[in-house]
């Protein structure tokens, strides 16, 4: 990272932190700029063990695979491009095995042919065409996410039971009373509402505990028709 | 959105542009902080159509279906929580047929229970559970990216259009006062209530049509209530 302004650095190891990314090493930062966003409120540990490097060469000389980053599509490029998607599988495969950089340029003027020399290959975020340039913190959090996403397997969602076609009849039935209590259904189109109510009710996805719930209220709306108000 | 940093504002606008999303609603945003975003160097296009609503309520009226978003894991949540790739396959089938709205929190407090119970589902960023809450304009780029990834064809309308916010909110209002007339909700805890009824019935899928037929049910059965039986 060749960041300047100590925001973008503080949002940089934010993301970092947030999707579990530890080394940020940065490339001849101003050092005012670097001590500033280290000393800030909530600073992180990825902060705190930052590391500072004079040239790309010496910040990725231990990494086995350096993936240039960028947002914009009409640049001459000597590199293989990938779009972030793809790129990011590629990376996965060897993320266990090795150290890999992900370099990113910065703020004013991207990452420069001589920083793109040091790159294997180069990564894609799938911007607009008429607005291709990110900003280095939310451009950093994207190509992070697209590492992690895939990585764990998803957590199971929290199971939510549908209700049983037994609730559903028995919301339907005392909604059926309720509608005749208050006058909505007439005795003479009795038997078509009820249908159409079983259909509507249906149409609405109940959970089982939710059902139970509408049942109560329910319940009561018609124990306080009957009962005269 | 609840934000009330420019400089988070302004970041949020920026990636809204960057992958192509133009309708960006703010609720209750301090209007210095709003116009200081407004006027900012390369405010962009998605800024100088920004709008501002007073309430959650009014910002997401017209939408059809309501997302919520965090980055928390240990909350306690009555909505169904997705994770951003399941959520946002999700939102995808739906993109090309209606209105969505994704809804994010302060960056101090987040979305508070009131403005959860507007939405009809929550998705989650996979951000570690040691530091899981993220940067305003970074969690809006990971959430805008995830969803436009896949970049597919938008898929076909569902056939059944579903029932708006404004719809919903018209049903969660007339069966609160139902449910008050006929005693089922107490005064004293009326307001905790109404937030549960809202979620209730965002656990429901109305459609537009079937929306219409429960309001003339509800609305029948208040007035029987209200004419004392």
């Amino acid at each position: 990272m060749a960041a300047r302004n100590p925001l973008n650095i503080g949002a940089v190891a934010r993301a970092m932190s947030n999707f579990g990314f530890a080394k940020l090493r940065l490339v001849a930062p101003y050092s005012a700029a670097f001590r500033e966003a280290r000393s800030a409120v909530g600073a992180s540990a990825v902060l705190a063990s930052a590391e500072e490097y004079r040239s790309v060469a010496e910040a990725v000389a231990d990494c086995a695979l350096v993936v240039g980053t960028t947002a914009i599509q009409h640049r001459e490029l000597q590199h293989p491009l990938r779009r972030l998607e793809s790129g990011a599988r590629l990376i996965r495969r060897q993320l266990a095995g090795q150290r890999i950089a992900l370099l990113f340029g910065s703020e004013k003027r991207g990452l420069s042919n001589r920083d793109l020399s040091h790159c294997h290959w180069l990564m894609r975020i799938p911007t607009r065409e008429e607005h291709g340039s990110m900003n280095l913190g939310q451009a950093v959090a994207v190509c992070l996410y697209e590492l992690v996403r895939e990585a764990k397997p998803a957590r199971p969602a929290a199971k939510h039971e549908p209700a049983t076609s037994a609730d559903l009849e028995r919301i339907t039935t005392l909604l059926f009373d309720v509608l005749s209590a208050s006058g909505y259904v007439r005795p003479a189109s009795a038997a078509s509402a009820e249908e159409k109510l079983r259909r509507l009710v249906r149409r609405l996805q109940f959970e089982a505990t939710d059902a139970e719930i509408w049942l109560g209220m329910l319940r009561q709306i018609l124990w306080k028709l009957q009962s005269g108000g």
